[in-house]
């Protein structure tokens, strides 16, 4: 058994989803759930996602070798300031945060420095689905779970949280935290930004509820993510504004090219825009 | 039988999804392919798609009951120029083109005026793949195919035509051209544009090699339809260009607002934006 007690803050789709898989992989003795909202608790229980839970955050990490914080960003700074009086230092803590330099100011703010037991992480994973009862044990098989680790994190805790993620079947790499927020403007919040934009832009149109009732397999594909959890990524854009603020400065720059190619009627520089998108995508990805 | 002679101009993934529908549901005594592409053709014929297959569009049309113009929308000008000398005042024809105006002008410089047998039409179906290999029968399975029929339009001509695609379990309705080519825009040739230019956005990233490989699943769906025919996405822009660059400034214009808030902190204008979006999607889509 790797794990002895493991507490889950917030046991939605991916902390649900880790539950889930370490339970079937044999990994804990006991893993505690907990979070504000009591009805979700009593469900994620029923559900056999979880062990037992409480809603006092203090009592649910008591003796816990592992802690993943697996709430939207924006609850993370409240936890951290609860934590810091509870915890021991062996106490190995991590989250799943989206962005990840809000998090290491969160942890400054609270503990005056980041704990050497806490390891910044991020499952690339995930449905536009929210809450336990989506969670499936498969989430993470085959995907990226990115640490950023600091040079003081502990050598023991950043092999403890890899093997946990490893547990799951997800492939655990390393990466720097500006770096991270970066690529995860690219190709993450930006396209949530666009597809809550679209179907925003749709809904402002005057014929709206006829618009959307000839939308295709493309769009229902391009719009999923916008059906995913707006708290959370409200939370994202707020902690990670900076860079998502300048991939929009980015993807508008674009726009507007293709637009003025549009509006020119220029043949050539449209084909030229759409073969290099089709065979960048179509090398890069898979289906 | 419902019909005799069908000939399909432009093998691919809808001529292709439309013949094989036809032929399992037993409606063409013999479906006739022609395209400038003989091995698309041949390999349309291998797959037992068509019948018979000629590149000579004059030869391939002759007793048609019904000739289905299936090919990118830049294609069509010259094509209805050669129909003009060969079809007889029977021959029905339709065509499955994204933007309908386009389709109305051009028949107007072949033909001097739209012929009453032109049923102008478009399925709203398809995939981001291409090419008779792309095709199969249920493609049109309660989907919607769109009619745009003038004032001037056959009432047997709309009827056939209707009838045929009933036949593949389509589900078949009438609109005006002006508001089809709105429509459309916004639903499905706006995502386009928007997915081609995130890709391209981010090929044109300095670290564009690294950044797809943290492309989780919502980036794959958001992107899917940048896999789409660069030349069949061209002559839809080229040939609804006006629509296309309106709904264009519609959607800049919401995403310069979800930016500027982002770029405030705007906490509560982010979130009932995001909370907007997912309801409307919620309300109006399944999946």
């Amino acid at each position: 058994m790797m794990i002895n007690k493991l507490c889950i803050i917030g046991v939605g789709l991916i902390g649900g989803s880790l539950a889930r898989a370490l339970k079937e992989k044999n990994q804990c003795q006991t893993i505690v759930g907990t979070s504000r909202n009591e009805a979700s608790l009593k469900k994620a229980q029923q559900l056999g996602v979880i062990d037992e839970y409480t809603t006092n955050l203090e009592n649910a990490v008591k003796q816990a070798d592992i802690i993943v914080c697996a709430t939207p960003l924006g609850a993370m700074p409240a936890i951290f300031s609860r934590l810091k009086s509870v915890i021991t230092a062996d106490t190995i803590i991590t989250d799943v945060g989206s962005a990840k330099a809000s998090v290491i100011e969160a942890l400054q703010q609270s503990f005056g420095q980041v704990p050497a037991n806490f390891v910044p992480g991020h499952p690339i994973a995930g449905t536009e689905n929210s809450g336990v009862e989506s969670s499936f044990a498969e989430l993470f098989e085959n995907r990226k779970v990115i640490l950023t680790p600091l040079e003081t994190t502990s050598a023991r805790a950043i092999t403890k949280v890899s093997e946990m993620w490893q547990a799951t079947g997800a492939d655990v790499i390393e990466m720097g935290i500006a770096h991270h927020d970066i690529v995860l403007a690219a190709t993450s919040h930006l396209p949530h930004v666009l597809a809550y934009t679209l179907v925003d832009s749709l809904a402002a149109m005057s014929d709206n509820q006829e618009v959307f009732q000839y939308a295709a397999g493309g769009f229902r594909d391009f719009t999923r993510i916008a059906s995913s959890d707006p708290i959370m990524w409200r939370d994202i854009c707020l902690a990670n504004a900076d860079a998502i603020v300048k991939m929009i400065d980015l993807f508008k720059q674009n726009l507007e090219q293709l637009q003025d190619a549009i509006n020119q009627h220029d043949s050539e520089r449209i084909l030229k825009l759409f073969e290099n998108a089709k065979q960048v995508r179509d090398k890069n990805l898979l289906d």
